[in-house]
């Protein structure tokens, strides 16, 4: 059942001993979003705790200092930014067919929560997290930890206000809660402008061996695993990757090429000239017309080709200009 | 003399053949101001131009598509963003004494012009823009040419809301235009999200050879004269690279050395862990704590020695440490 953000305001001023769920995996949004409701409720004196199946990522740690989960008997479970009960990893079993309340902003929401309070224009859930804090009347001090939290879901799920799902409200939210004390730059110098040195010889590697076809309108980068286990990099390490290639000069279709487990991952991404998701597809992959993905089967070089052949064909380019 | 925004609103609704003066190399703010200024006063009628000493980068042709400076007999000059009369470069020697009006944020203005319309607290030149157009009665469309204007000066001045200078107010700017019909995804697509194919090979030379000291608190990247030979690269190409270093986990001193006419210019960018303008300050250099800057006779190879010496003591570490 959908209810308003009034209801559920009102649902959670009534209940205590409260469990809040964070999917796997977890990013900005999903802690931020979790985490300032569990500074909030814990301030109003009631019992929370957060669970994620995969635990607080020591880059999030600064959300909440310290946090070990309270054990208690829960009486109402919350789940922020979680779509789908898959994404609960671990927890799914456990807490599948029984959560009270979902809090979340994706449209593609499954539904699987006895209520669901959702706003798809949100850039973030936070979004939808601070409105709730509002209308449950709880404060929410610009110098706290629950507006840094909130902060970091907008901020992540937008990033940094770059991308097309800012809206005027998230920029509001923020500049209400600057005016009110926030100081946004521990979060931004943490989540913006912090990498590690192992991500760093990821990049000069994956750089230099940057490679350009169709007159340099296509750009492929390629992580072989052997450079995977030189650098000891994990999956965290290769978030926003495949965005490098795309942001060249010229370059209209941007192939990330990822060996693991035997076969290639490809992640695509486009200007308005090509159809991402159109050419993944003619490999069982999908996604969206800039962004999208496939798995194939074989060498990074040989995926290779095969791409460059799907692509020349959406390029509408012939192979010897390839 | 020092003017309010409804003065100068007043005294350029009075006037016309306006010149906009831009500060010289310029950046998304002096140009994003002065358009947004040019776009407005055209739309009401008036005759004005916008002169810069290096013309419209290609980069930035998107604020003004087709722009020429249109030729008449000014009546009226406006300098903005531009701190100082030497910033005006080639077009110091013509425009010097005769600036009517300067609108401006930099703390540091020299108070050149007849009358000065100064907001230091203003994040960019662009949101006092905002707020004297506003104040002119002038429509500011969100679809329309100025906004864009608008937008790219607030967002390149506060790196895309990231930097500590963004206020409530920039943002509530933004989240007006947005409201009204402005689309951001172009200006940042450009700003934000656009690389040279030089620029790439150029990081990733220069994150290869990327050294640490001092137990990985010092990361040193250096731009032999050869490198840029090689690759062509110019001044505007190397914007923002000494923040490299520094965005590297665990580093408190982050150090650019650039090979340039015979010397070496040094960037610092440190972390509260020690003080850039004093390291800075041994070379005769200075700056800010947090950013500082100087100049080195020598090889790279002889300055990266002399200032890991200085970078030590800083850190209070011993030179076995290094």
């Amino acid at each position: 059942m959908e209810i308003t953000v009034r209801e559920a305001a009102r649902e959670l001023l009534r209940r205590n001993h409260i469990t809040i769920l964070c999917h796997q995996k977890p990013d900005g949004d999903t802690l931020g979003s979790g985490f300032a409701l569990w500074h909030t409720l814990t301030a109003m004196g009631r019992n929370a705790r957060v669970l994620c199946s995969d635990g607080l990522p020591e880059n999030y740690a600064f959300l909440a200092p310290g946090y070990v989960p309270a054990d208690f008997k829960e009486e109402y479970v919350v789940a922020v930014d979680v779509a789908d009960p898959v994404l609960l990893g671990d927890l799914r079993e456990q807490y599948e067919g029984k959560v009270d309340l979902c809090i979340d902003h994706h449209p593609s929401n499954a539904r699987y929560a006895a209520r669901l309070l959702l706003d798809d224009r949100a850039a973030a859930a936070a979004e939808i997290i601070w409105l709730l804090l509002r209308e449950m009347g709880a404060e929410i001090p610009g110098a706290g930890r629950a507006a840094r939290c909130i902060y970091t879901g907008i901020a992540t799920d937008t990033g940094c206000f770059r991308f097309s799902n800012t809206t005027p409200r998230s920029l509001r939210i923020v500049a209400e809660m600057i005016e009110d004390g926030l100081d946004t730059q521990p979060v931004n110098a943490a989540m913006f402008e912090s990498k590690s040195r192992s991500r760093v010889e990821l990049e000069a590697a994956v750089l230099s061996g940057i490679r350009y076809y169709y007159q340099g309108h296509c750009a492929v980068i390629t992580v072989t695993r052997q450079l995977q286990e030189r650098l000891g990099v994990d999956d965290y390490q290769l978030e926003g990757l495949a965005s490098i290639p795309r942001e060249i000069e010229g370059v209209w279709v941007g192939v990330t090429i990822r060996e693991k487990d035997g076969c290639c991952r490809i992640s695509l991404r486009s200007t308005e000239e090509a159809d991402s998701s159109a050419i993944c597809a003619a490999f069982g992959g999908g996604g969206h017309l800039r962004a999208a993905g496939c798995t194939i089967q074989g060498s990074p070089e040989e995926a290779r080709e095969l791409l460059l052949d799907q692509i020349g064909r959406a390029l509408n380019m012939s192979p010897e200009n390839r």
